[in-house]
């Protein structure tokens, strides 16, 4: 079965050519000029068009347990709304099991969980839940199975001390995993949020209030030097969301250490006044949206390199919900924004037609370096023969207009109502196969297949 | 004749508080809450409104003559439009003069074009445009004069070298002036021109591509080090436009030296794709609009301090002039943009509103700063018992639509012609007389006198 | 009772100038060039010498219990070595008193310890060695007894957990006073002890591994978001080794946070090879000796104001103690270095001899900044009428060769032995009283008073 | 023939490994632990001592015409003394020619100099000492003659001004040539030259202040604009002196630009109070000796890794001929220190033995990085089968005094003079051959050999 992408843009991390793309049984055959037709060949017109690696978004939440609540999109509708938006790799973050389950309790849930639903490819980080010799003895087998990336909570139920966390950190490291963390202090936390509760203060803009920028800061430069301190682990930050936590991770970088940082659109589009709107409870997560001026400083890291990864987080909990459970108190609020479907648009418009930052460098923060950083490449993560055809493809004179309406989740609203996107995702392909096309989605459940991830290797990166 | 502004919430650079404020011929005499009203005494109600210091724009060029036109806002005209926008005095930057002419001979003619026609406070920069022992001999004199800053260009018709840029420092600085550059590399903006009018690249993106940020970047840290070289001469970089310049300033504050610098709103919300459109031409100035990246970095500048004031440089001429005189060659279109009119509400919505600075920082940014470093101080600057009652009232809740057809300077357009603005500017008093009030100009031309201003006192900042 | 210094160089934290010292009554009367010799008073000739404000150095640990050991200089040997150094205010960080005991309990202790035994001046620093309310309420009243700086431990047997920092912080900051911290990650430390001792790795170099660099930039990191957190409370950072620490002490700075940092001649001078010394056990102390590297990092920091103090952390326990208590084992070596003496002498050396600092530069590191952030600030910290007469001599065309020999503490070893330092401490008064002079000491026990310290006052600063 | 260096540990840029050394035919055959000893083979024996790459000095001037003198070292004498200071490579920068001479004439004088005289190989970098078209076409031809490097001078006779500046870097960049400039800003120097003379300040410490590091701090901040400016040419920063400059490396280097930077011994260890001795005449050189606070900076930077490379700037004037030629004015005395001989000891012994640097980085400074950025990799810079063998041993363990009586060059005095190394150069091998034995020249005139050196490759570096 070929497929012949013509007349587009294709970009990598590393270069752009007006060339057409030739693929063959799911896998991307040629990249040259005016590539002549093959019999039987599906031909898509991509004139104008940019052709780029599927996105890759490390970063989601699907089926995930918080306690009070379970998010609402499961394998299925989650990775139709990421095929809709151009994403054809999704690596979820397991949520925590049971006290006391072992790693691969989770990992069979979330086979399960995924099995026969999804509609893009995917794969799973693990989760360090609890610290005991037999956890740490049980993670080279994962690795094994493809799970190399876990990931630690400084706060929340399972929260790691500093003590679980250097424990940590070094098994990882050791087992070839990369450890990505969750970087709250969780004492501020607790205490803001007793002293907030204990004044009656509930309304959303107090979950902000409740976890600052400092708070997250703070274990972002704890996490810099206890990974520096076991063995020069490999640390990757998840959903950073202020400028002092990113100074701490270009000191690393300028020390040479291998750190590397995740933003997702959130941060760098919405602020904490959104809290005090009458429907603030809709922009709950952890970390809360900052000031605005945070913004900029994100977009400057986006902008030269300090940031890597952009991904959403994305774990839904309708409004209704949130309203229903919380009663207004932010602190029974589910956390989390919708956002899978949007992440490629929302970056694209306000990153590349903007003009902040290049089309290359936007499909080194969406796609290359997650396929790079999670053992996904040389698979996923390029336009180039051999690899996956995992595509997008994006028309960038066309606008779009984000209504939850027309979007693919499960939620019932979007953080990004109305907001108007230069660019369209016109067209994504998994593994060869159209699964969003003019408009609709065409995909099939059980199209996606588990990705056994290859062990993290800090020679792929220029440290 | 005294007046009472009622139930504002007055901003000072350091402070806000629920207060009235009441004025007495024309200077601020109380700042108390629930003042009672005095007899015969006017009334302003600032309920639910910002009282701030009047804007203070340390960098317009009205009337000046740059040789291929004359820009077409006059004293009246271009006060005019300032007092509608909330900004009660102004510094002009004087113009160039006849090759060879004093110091003096600038000065006559700008107390002429002054004369009788400003609506609000005025006064103007020195140009050192040649120098000679007569020239450096006669600075003192216009210090004494209240002229305590001059301006340097390195590059147009009469830049300095650095043998005469290390000259003039050293006796500005002897003087008790405050030196401010025009920095941009003239060797680069020489070269590049030649080659795209050569090469037949004429259009307005080659404007911008001809003087390119690191043309910028370079210059400022060059008269960095040469003001350093000059008795740690104090200096004051105007129109900042890019964030390596930035950087070079951050790394001179870190070290003591006494520097300030100033961005204006086109570079913080407008970026060179404008110079796509066909109406291209109406965005050429010196510095160039940047790429939008640049945008995230002075952004980050003006919310952490390392950027003091936020100016102008107002310079108008009109779009059919540009069309008339360049034919749509950007190195025969005058350079200039009008703006004096948005300065304060711009900033005050892309700022304050927009949640990345505070009021506090907004009214250091415009007035308190601009007032201490020019020598207006501590007659201009602040809502404190003896200052001028030079004030603005910003109504936050209300919104406000540029259009070129409702401002009151001579241009033909707006570069911000269609841009909606959270916040209105409800009031304007000049030396307690109101020249603005519920959208109607209500000034008098003369009203406005010459400010002699103070020699700069390096001890007034915190260096 | 007056006292004439003569023809010396008269140094402050901003000036020098070559003018005589008349000395009333213990009080700085006049400071004038050729001050006629008034009757009866006693001339000191300070002719090619430096004449400084006397050394304050708030870090000393006299009579400190430790668990193990107590340190074997007294506020007799220690003060009389602290002014045989020129230092003639010391400030002594109280030990931990019994478990549970309140903030007067070692209040009345240290008054003990030092009544009728001190040379010179002295005041105590506070401990918090735990945290309840009673603890907390109790702090005001110890700000009213003149104690206006309490110290926090992240490690030790009273270490405290964030949460408790928190409550610290804050309480300290309402009641005005000062937090100080000794900033080293507790679990790091102990996991590393714990598997050095596990793997008999007990020699003294392994004392600096279990507790490296990054172990103290963590906490460092730390403790700046937690008080930006705790209403910006002003923080103090003690015995800073490391550079990566100072990097985000300057970016704390640059943004306008009210922190401070001491450093310590051992960490400017002396490294990590010393314990592969066969008496590398005369080195252990915390945090402990670095990679050379470091030095040159402190250094910068020193020289370009990011470094605040200079202190000594002077803490006794003689070699031969050591080595009976600890058997070689770094683990039960009781913690600290002697030094108080040469505190002066070794920065005037290294500093100012060197070229790398200014001497007003030497001022502010050893005198005038300890005397503002420490409350005896205008009574100390200057030479100018009104202030006590502390006064320090040095002759910087003599040379000094340290030997322990020479030194008036009780240890039985100088870290320093054999240095040669340029310069001399030629004279030392105490409130207008010679307590050093010529190479002898005739100060006497009970000259020195306690002094009653303001509280802090972030308006002293310019932040 | 044969050559076994055994049981060494053998160090190259990025590793450590005890192990053997096999050369044959003076290329080295095998690295390995316990090479058997072939037949007829000579065999060294490095127990207990380094094996590393032989040194890279890219900056010397031998028998170089300054106008008033020319240099009193030629190509016997310096490389012979480079050759017993463990150095195996030089790379000369030739001087200049006769006003308007071509490229090719100073590179055939410097081809005449050097032949049959070299002791060690050799190459030369280019000279631009004016611009024209011709010299501009000329480029090429000499970088396909192995000239890879030219250098650009901003101050002395034949400076270039910006707009020079700007058409070299882009040919010499299109050419594959790296720029290498002496960056110091000529207005300055100029002015203050002058200003000294004409008040009589001849004495050595104005040479140091008449060119400040500002002065040198702005012309690195201009080169790295116009190198960015000029298709983002690679360039090299020669004998840096200051940290400021160093800041602004660090900033480019943050934004990927291809910069490199080189210091001298000179200026980590020297510091500008040698002007004031008698003999203040012997440290004349540009830029000249610096506050001693600029060592650690520059020592922060050696650390860092944001200095990339040590070399001498060897260029002898004997002290004698400084005297008579300048009769004390610094202003007629010809500039340059010798060193070529001490670099390696210098730096091993207060970098590698201080503990600042590691013996890896050691080889990245002096020989690995040198290699790479001058055309020299992959014949040159590492101990590994195929490279020449160019080989320096070195034993810790011993120490050296460095006496000029016991150098090798022409001067008459060394400004090391004194100075006790920890370290001694055993050996040295060029292309197998022992030039350089315990203690004993044993090389000949004639051995070295011209290398033609390759173009250079940007993508040879990780930017």
């Amino acid at each position: 079965m070929k497929v012949l992408i013509k007349n587009g843009c294709v970009v990598n991390a590393d270069s752009q050519v007006m060339a057409d793309v030739l693929v063959s049984d799911g896998i991307i055959e040629q990249l040259a000029i005016n590539i002549p037709l093959p019999d039987g060949c599906e031909v898509i017109d991509a004139q104008g068009c940019y052709v780029m690696p599927g996105g890759i978004d490390v970063h989601t939440h699907f089926n995930i347990d918080v306690g009070i609540a379970r998010s609402c999109d499961d394998f299925f509708t989650g990775t139709r709304a990421a095929a809709c938006g151009g994403t054809t790799t999704i690596i979820d973050h397991m949520g925590f099991g049971p006290a006391g389950c072992n790693l691969h309790h989770q990992l069979e849930v979330y086979h399960g969980y995924a099995r026969g639903k999804a509609v893009i490819d995917y794969s799973f980080h693990g989760v360090i839940q609890h610290i005991d010799d037999a956890i740490l003895d049980e993670i080279p087998s994962l690795v094994d199975e493809g799970i190399s990336s876990f990931k630690l909570y400084l706060t929340y139920l399972y929260k790691l001390n500093d003590s679980e966390v250097l424990r940590a950190l070094q098994r990882l490291n050791d087992a070839g995993a990369l450890t990505t963390v969750h970087p709250e202090n969780d004492a501020v936390i607790t205490q803001r949020r007793a002293d907030y509760l204990a004044a009656g203060l509930t309304a959303p803009l107090y979950h902000a209030r409740s976890r600052p920028s400092e708070c997250e800061a703070e274990a972002v430069a704890r996490m810099i030097n206890l990974a520096r301190l076991s063995g020069n682990a490999p640390l990757y930050i998840v959903h950073l969301s202020n400028g002092l936590g990113l100074d701490y991770l270009r000191l690393a970088k300028a020390r040479h250490q291998p750190v590397w940082v995740e933003t997702c659109p959130q941060y760098l589009l919405l602020d904490e006044r959104l809290y005090l709107r009458e429907d603030g409870l809709k922009f709950i997560l952890s970390p809360p949206l900052r000031e605005a001026s945070e913004q900029d400083a994100l977009w400057c890291g986006v902008h030269d390199g300090s940031i890597d990864v952009v991904a959403t987080d994305h774990c839904t909990f309708p409004y209704q919900q949130r309203l229903a459970l919380s009663g207004g108190d932010f602190s029974r609020c589910p956390n989390g924004l919708p956002g899978v479907e949007n992440r490629l648009l929302l970056l694209f418009s306000a990153g590349v037609m903007s003009g902040r930052i290049s089309p290359e460098r936007f499909v080194s923060l969406t796609s290359t370096l997650p396929a790079k950083l999670f053992g996904l490449w040389p698979r996923k993560g390029s336009i180039a023969p051999g690899f996956d055809a995992d595509v997008v493809i994006i028309d960038p004179k066309a606008s779009t207009t984000i209504h939850h309406s027309e979007l693919h989740d499960n939620a019932d609203y979007s953080p990004y109502e109305g907001r108007v996107c230069q660019g369209q995702i016109r067209h994504t392909l998994s593994r060869g196969k159209t699964v969003w096309s003019q408009g609709k989605f065409v995909g099939t459940a059980g199209h996606g297949r588990f990705i056994r991830r290859q062990p993290f290797d800090c020679k792929t990166f220029n440290h």
